[in-house]
């Protein structure tokens, strides 16, 4: 017997921007939801995702009946808000949260959203299941979403000893429908790894415009700017809140990746000073043969 | 009376790559070459670039009396090798320039190759006129050529006292048949400029490489990276021996820049180490607006 369709008959977003808009169009081109409710802080945010008709509903978190009625029933909530308010989310949520009701996130750190759902779920911790898709754009809200955002894309599962590994796969499934490609690691090992190939280099495109404003009007620089800064500060284009919020979250990891970052640029700064040839090549040998190896996807 | 079209009747491009193989592509399409002859003192790269009809010809820096018979009659000899080649190069053709060959350049650093021009051109300099195409890929070679490589690109004349203003105006000629826009600029400006939008971008694309390098076997990492990392990496991979030329040749202003970068650096380590959301938010809000207000071109 094939194993019964992927459906979600009530799934909830909280948070309609980019990542959760894009989620919501993914998984009804897949046909699998039958009703997709916003949960938004932000009026102006569930308007906009309302009227693309990404989302079917949406609720504030200021009209405690209203979220208690859309959480009624509802088999999946995703919490794809900027991780800073995930904190308020889960205190909104919890009391209405029931047994059937699967939690999960798409935050880009794992361990903090972890500590504030333990704290707040308490006895209810084994319903949130940790994720992170690994997609974004530097544009957001729901005018921003793609429905093949996560075409292809992988996403990271990052379960609690507390999980039931139906729910986990429940989870994978629905990552799946919208055409990603679901991994697990621990949410020590995730934060580690994303602190040095996401968060840091958004930090340093977010550096380098800083850096060109402080040297003086930018604006002639930027006149002679060509495709190698277009595509290196492309990041430096991003969410400012969402970035803040990502680098307290990670803050451990990441300050010890910038530390360590300062640190290899010290050594390139001193083989310039010191017309040290050989060393500068041998550094940029070692990495531009690195990324010519790689391969994206 | 129209002007006399333009015609280039014997091209020297000393240094078949992309960048002097791209420029023959599209002067050749233009139709405006009768003879393009390559200066290539690497044999494999000549031999590639004459393999792909990119030249007429190729003569090496060993065989002095080709060297010669190949310099004489031209119009225009450009120099498009990686920069650390430039001093053997004018040494190899001053004693064979004719005073009608205009000499000219791609370099990404002005100062030092006019240094180098001065020192061994002596009282040929006014036939000197540097020059600086904005374009380029992270590939190189022959084979990496494009025949509208320039198209819409910038080129950046840095006209010296002793240049002749018609001479001037052919070098921008032949660049807006190639697709460029020219554009004047002191050398100072270019290489302060150039330090900051370019130069500091590659260093930093690098430097990170090599933090993950450093950090652990970055296989892991890297498999997770996403698009974001793909695009502020791509000129990581860049030719090592041409950005260890670049960085030598500007030296001075790049060392001021990377100096610069890591105060901001350390400005942000603070914001995220005292958790100051607010500052850290300023500075990513400043860097986000005016990257998202930059028009590419």
């Amino acid at each position: 017997m094939p194993p019964p369709p992927f459906i979600l008959k009530k799934l909830l977003i909280a948070g309609v921007g980019l990542i959760g808009g894009s989620l919501a169009l993914a998984l009804r081109r897949a046909g699998c939801i039958h009703t997709c409710i916003g949960i938004e802080p932000t009026a102006a945010l569930g308007s906009q995702a309302l009227r693309l008709g990404v989302i079917d509903a949406v609720v504030g978190l200021d009209d405690e009946q209203a979220l208690a009625s859309s959480m009624r029933g509802a088999d999946m909530l995703v919490l794809a808000a900027p991780m800073g308010q995930n904190h308020t989310l889960f205190s909104a949520i919890a009391p209405y949260l029931e047994p059937q009701t699967i939690v999960t996130d798409v935050g880009s750190v794992k361990g903090s959203v972890i500590a504030q759902a333990r704290a707040v779920l308490a006895d209810k911790i084994g319903q949130f299941i940790p994720a992170h898709p690994i997609a974004g754009r530097e544009v957001s809200g729901a005018a921003a979403a793609l429905v093949d955002l996560y075409e292809n894309c992988r996403v990271v599962l990052c379960p609690l000893p507390e999980n039931e590994s139906t729910n986990c796969e429940r989870v994978r499934q629905m990552w799946r429908l919208a055409g990603a490609h679901p991994y697990d690691l621990s949410a020590q090992q995730h934060d580690a790894i994303f602190a040095s190939v996401s968060h840091l280099p958004h930090v340093l495109a977010f550096a380098l415009i800083e850096h060109l404003l402080r040297n003086d009007a930018p604006g002639q620089s930027l006149t002679f700017a060509g495709s190698g800064f277009r595509d290196f500060t492309r990041i430096a284009a991003s969410q400012p809140q969402v970035w803040r919020d990502i680098c307290i979250a990670n803050r451990t990891e990441l300050l010890e990746n910038i530390q360590g970052y300062i640190a290899v640029l010290n050594d390139v700064h001193q083989a310039i000073f010191e017309e040290e040839g050989a060393t500068l090549e041998n550094i940029f040998e070692r990495a531009s043969s690195l990324r010519a190896q790689w391969n994206y996807k």
